[in-house]
């Protein structure tokens, strides 16, 4: 970042003699601040001064996301935003001037303004194509405007109160009343922007509308949004992408409440639930990128703007030391006066790690809509981590994918979730919207890590159905070598339940510890089922040889995902021999399944069906059973070996493990697996969450018994 | 790495008393040597005494490449190497112990080895499946016995001199004599072998067959393969990555003699050549990574063995402070005194940067083999770099890709060269031997950016024709603005004329130079042509809508590697929707062409008629003519804008260029580029080398006369 904003920086010194006068000052400034806010400083004036020398360019608004106008209107709001900031660090009347040039352009465009002519089906904005980026646009207009607004002659001041925020807030919440007063991050933005622009412009009703609702009757508004969008743990809805950006508007409003309604101590509300959602969010991360659970873009990280500001607002609020290593991970602080402290605080040497850690976060406003299980064992970056989706469907954004996995390890994605199928913003992809393979393939339950029943996607692929049902998080503990989840939902297929064990399993001899994954179903009639694994690698062992299609190649299905699913290989899978082996980053994986009777083994890539190349070609198989009623699927993944391919040293290119068994009796169930040295060590799960009551089934012809929900038992090992 | 061995390398001071009393030592080395050497150190101490901790284990041969066998003979010549070292460095007589104890281990086992039991085709070893290996043993083993010999009771030395080294110096050089006396690297690694065996031994017999050859005539053996096998420019014939491979014996050897025999001034034959080998090697790598050529593993990097002794004997030699820099890279040196004095004159801050340029590299013991081509723009890191093969066959190893070409930028491939189909040591992958697939796949012409006539492969796919027939060199030249090659080749089919122009042009307002391609072809008779482009990326945009096989996927053809090719999209192609746009890590890149009358697109992805997965899954388009005779492929691939994920800002994600049209005449051709702003910018190309003649052709109405076998012509704008 610094070097690509170095050179203009140093090209505007030489052009602009506006810009050339401010540099002193902004020397002083660097050096009297923190590194990484002196580096803010810089990278803002560098930006703003490429804005200035481009004069002021306020476009009547005609593209649609990635055009140029939307370009132009965000790069604007970031000026005016940063401009003000600038003028609070310098006191440099050039920067107070330039916002204020900026406001007035708008101000005298947008009284002439009709609804986007680019807009799509969502609610449209005036200045872009949708309402929720004029939200953006004014929650980030307002903070720059507060910063420069006692400057400016009473003329402007009026012309600018008046012609373009009045006008701006009464179109967020009155024209567009239903967005404003949804209880969804949509709103959020909406209620911030109309709320922060009561209190710049001194308007309690606007206040009391953002708060309470339009109705001022608190059933809708940001107070109820904080109360509805959070569970107790500060688990977002709709997932840890739509987390990360509901926080902006979240801790930026609460912390305008916090300056200009302390009584309101918003910062305690629900046992200080805000600020829980930001450590919430920065754990559902590896390696830095969230956990890319429903529509998710996967190359969003810790450094975004949303999150440069959860953790200064947060520090402002919390003071806790953990979140300052994370600015040092970010290496980028919030342009305000929290982020000067989150950097000041960083330099002083006050930082703590931030303890990833196993956890399991409660969905829905009670805590009682299903969660998401994190197990891991070692740190983020290269760790080994499993991601259990128990959770509810989290509104439009949320995919049909219940009790669905992910895992991670030594920094890579190994058991993957496609996310959204959308370039964020390029233009030739549908203007930057959602694409139609969102809806046709990356929501659909296929496209996931669950079971799929008749071919047909949870609830049938009605969301709305969907949002009525969660799962039921039946059980969670996290241990050094044993750390589980258990999930289940009865509501996903009529007549059929799901009940879902997600294990992370030391095994003596091996060199981390396998997942272990025991899907059970309980069926009233004989259905379909297939259990696909998408995985991220290219394949190096399979098991047993299939009926390959190498000279044309079929399509799976027709709907529901199906039809995106090219078929490579397809067969039957003798127990032996149902494992795949394949390379991740020069690590090699191998998932190992006790295949069901008469069931069948499919390879296959994504990308049937998509005539304009919008879905990435991955791999996926797929076990699949026809006719079957109760079955437990039972599988375990094994990271193993390791290629260098410096030293061209290759070791345990081959799976440890010589077998699983398994087998599920009245309310229990178990996998056994023995390695290859002859250790053996059983997994049991129980139905019953009494943690004192015992069990007993048999597996493998070996009888165990155990207390409690779940349970890791070391059996006497074989012998070679 | 230093991770990694950490952590053994305590826990084997806590296990092991006799390691334990080196440690204080240990320390004092570490002290006393500049960091890098002292990580040397530490690393190879905690190597050598994981394997004492191991135990002796020499077993008897039995694995292929990758198996255990394999891997632990492997693990021992380095251990003898590192031992020996050690016992140089600290005079620990651990280490001397412990090489004997090796040495002696194989000294017993040697005399009852016949051949490997898992030979293949290929030139059986002893001690390994393939002769080549047991070449590297002896290399590696009789350095670390070189370092100890002295200190061996004179029985143990008879034995170890005797039944161990004699015997293996006469395998190699006598009973494998075929291999011995070949103009190849597996014999440089035989005759290297056998040469420093003899100096060691005081057997100048030995070292006569090593540097003469078996008949001691000169007509094979170390010197003449010094003289066949690099070009006067220091290329090696088999590419960049048999050229890092083929550098340790030549340097290592030549290191050898400059001690035992200076007279022979091995550093100074042929002008220095094996230096600039050194440096060429070098230069032959983009972020680090060898150009993939040939069956070329792509994942291989500077930071490999035969380089770390690559620059350590290459400065001790020219003492060039830009190897330092290379050495800071790697962060790594030679266990040797050579890398000693390396990480000395590093720490004491001697380096100076490795200047990696445009250059030509002539191929052949006489420089009239064709050459490679190398454009860069920038630095080896992020820089643009083209790289046009037109060098000779390269032996076995070779590909037949005449006039090929690849890309890099910003870090990425973006044309790309398949590289080697093979797995290597990764036993599951064909014992990690080369895959049929390398025959059927890799080595085909229609796998590489090279123009394919009637569905065959050049030469007909015969390696030994191909071997007696290289390219011509027509013109090189390098500028700021404008580096050009051109290359032309009559032989890889009957009866056609290959002439190939590839260029990096930069173009007023565009933000990179773009590559322009000409390939000009003439033919006796009417053929088809197909002009493949192997790229890296996500498509974007399509110019024109194809004819899409969405719901059952063809394969190209039958033979040829065309039976490796799915086809997802075909179809004729209007000249003005004649581009692609894909994305490559963030960036957006625009292939775009002047297509031929009648010709067609087809859109593919790798990856048919492949049941094991052994090849990688990516994607190809391919211009195909039916029923021409003389033509010009004309085309340029332009790198524009920039997706930033975590501002969610884009740029210029459409190409900025409106057209390119181009026109040939008589020996003469030329493409004219225009931009969207108008600016104009053509490229003229003769067949005359004469750099003062005069030519002249009309392109899209415009006449061009420039003087030389090309040229840079800017036109006069064109008003938007």
């Amino acid at each position: 970042m610094m070097r690509r904003f170095a050179l203009p920086l140093l090209a505007m010194m030489a052009a602009m003699p506006a810009a050339a006068q401010t540099a002193p000052q902004a020397a002083q400034t660097a050096t009297a601040d923190a590194p990484l806010f002196a580096a803010e400083v810089t990278r803002s004036k560098a930006f703003v001064a490429q804005m200035m020398a481009e004069g002021i360019s306020v476009p009547t608004p005609k593209d649609p996301g990635g055009g140029f106008t939307h370009e132009q209107h965000k790069r604007n709001y970031r000026a005016i935003y940063e401009a003000g900031q600038l003028f609070a660090v310098t006191g440099d009347p050039v920067y107070s001037g330039f916002v204020r040039n900026l406001l007035v352009a708008y101000a005298d465009l947008y009284p002439t303004l009709g609804l986007h002519p680019a807009q799509a089906n969502q609610q449209p904005g005036k200045l872009f194509w949708q309402n929720l980026n004029d939200a953006v646009w004014l929650v980030y207009a307002i903070q720059g405007y507060e910063q420069v607004r006692d400057t400016l002659s009473q003329a402007d001041r009026r012309h600018i109160d008046d012609d373009l925020f009045r006008n701006a807030a009464r179109f967020m919440s009155v024209d567009a009343v239903a967005t404003f007063d949804r209880i969804h991050n949509h709103a959020t933005w909406s209620t911030a922007g109309v709320g922060m622009t009561g209190y710049v412009l001194g308007d309690k009703d606007m206040v009391d509308r953002a708060l309470r609702g339009s109705k001022r009757d608190g059933r809708a508004g940001f107070l109820r949004q904080l109360d509805e969008l959070f569970s107790p743990d500060g688990y977002y809805a709709e997932g840890p992408y739509y987390q990360r950006y509901a926080l902006q508007p979240f801790v930026v409003f609460a912390d305008a409440i916090a300056r200009n309604d302390p009584e309101q101590k918003i910062f305690e509300r629900r046992d200080g639930v805000l600020l829980k959602a930001i450590n919430t969010g920065i754990q559902l991360t590896y390696g830095g990128r969230f956990f890319p659970f429903n529509d998710a873009i996967k190359d969003k990280s810790l450094n975004t703007e949303e999150l440069y500001q959860g953790v200064a607002i947060g520090y402002a609020n919390s003071r806790d030391p953990a979140l300052l290593s994370i600015a040092a991970y970010q290496d980028r602080v919030a342009f305000s006066e929290a982020g000067r402290a989150v950097a000041r605080d960083l330099a002083a040497g006050l930082a703590k790690p931030f303890a990833f850690r196993s956890m399991l976060l409660r969905d829905g406003p009670k805590g009682d809509q299903g969660a998401v299980a994190v197990l891991r064992h070692g740190n983020s970056e290269d760790g080994l981590a499993l991601v259990a989706k128990n959770s509810s469907q989290g509104m439009g954004h949320g995919h049909f994918d219940k009790l669905s996995w992910q895992l991670y390890n030594h920094g890579d994605e190994i058991v993957t979730d496609y996310g959204a199928a959308r370039f964020l913003n390029i233009e030739a992809k549908q203007g930057g919207r959602y694409l139609p393979e969102n809806e046709s393939w990356a929501k659909q339950s296929v496209a996931h890590n669950v079971l799929v029943v008749d071919g047909k996607s949870h609830f049938d692929g009605d969301a709305e159905r969907a949002d009525r049902f969660a799962p039921t998080q039946l059980h969670f503990a996290a241990g050094e070598d044993f750390s589980v989840s258990t999930g289940r939902i009865d509501t996903a297929y009529a007549g059929v339940s799901m009940t879902r064990t997600l294990a992370l399993v030391a095994v003596p001899g091996l060199q981390e510890p396998v997942a272990v994954d025991l899907m059970r179903v309980r069926a009233d009639a004989p259905h379909r089922y297939d259990l696909p694994l998408h995985y991220n690698g290219h394949i190096i062992r399979q098991g047993s040889a299939l009926q390959s299609h190498v000279a044309q190649r079929p399509v799976l299905g027709d709907a529901a995902g199906y039809q995106h699913i090219w078929v490579d290989a397809e067969g039957p899978v003798a127990p032996e021999k149902a494992f795949l082996t394949w390379m991740t980053d020069n690590r090699f994986y191998t998932w190992r399944w006790v295949p069901a009777a008469g069931s069948t083994l499919i390879l296959g890539e994504i990308g049937a069906n998509d005539p304009e190349f919008n879905l990435r070609r991955e791999p996926v198989l797929i076990q699949r059973v026809d006719g079957a009623r109760d079955l437990l699927f039972a599988g375990v993944l094994e990271g193993h070996g390791r290629h260098d391919s410096s030293t061209e040293q290759t070791v345990a290119s081959d799976s440890q493990i010589r077998s699983i068994k398994s087998s599920s009796g009245d309310g229990v169930e178990a996998v056994l697996i023995e390695t290859l040295a002859g250790v053996r060590v059983a997994i049991a799960v129980a139905d019953d969450r009494d943690p004192a009551k015992p069990h007993r089934i048999t597996v493998g012809g070996e009888r165990l018994d155990w207390n409690g929900p779940a349970a890791r038992i070391i059996l006497p090992g074989t012998t070679k």
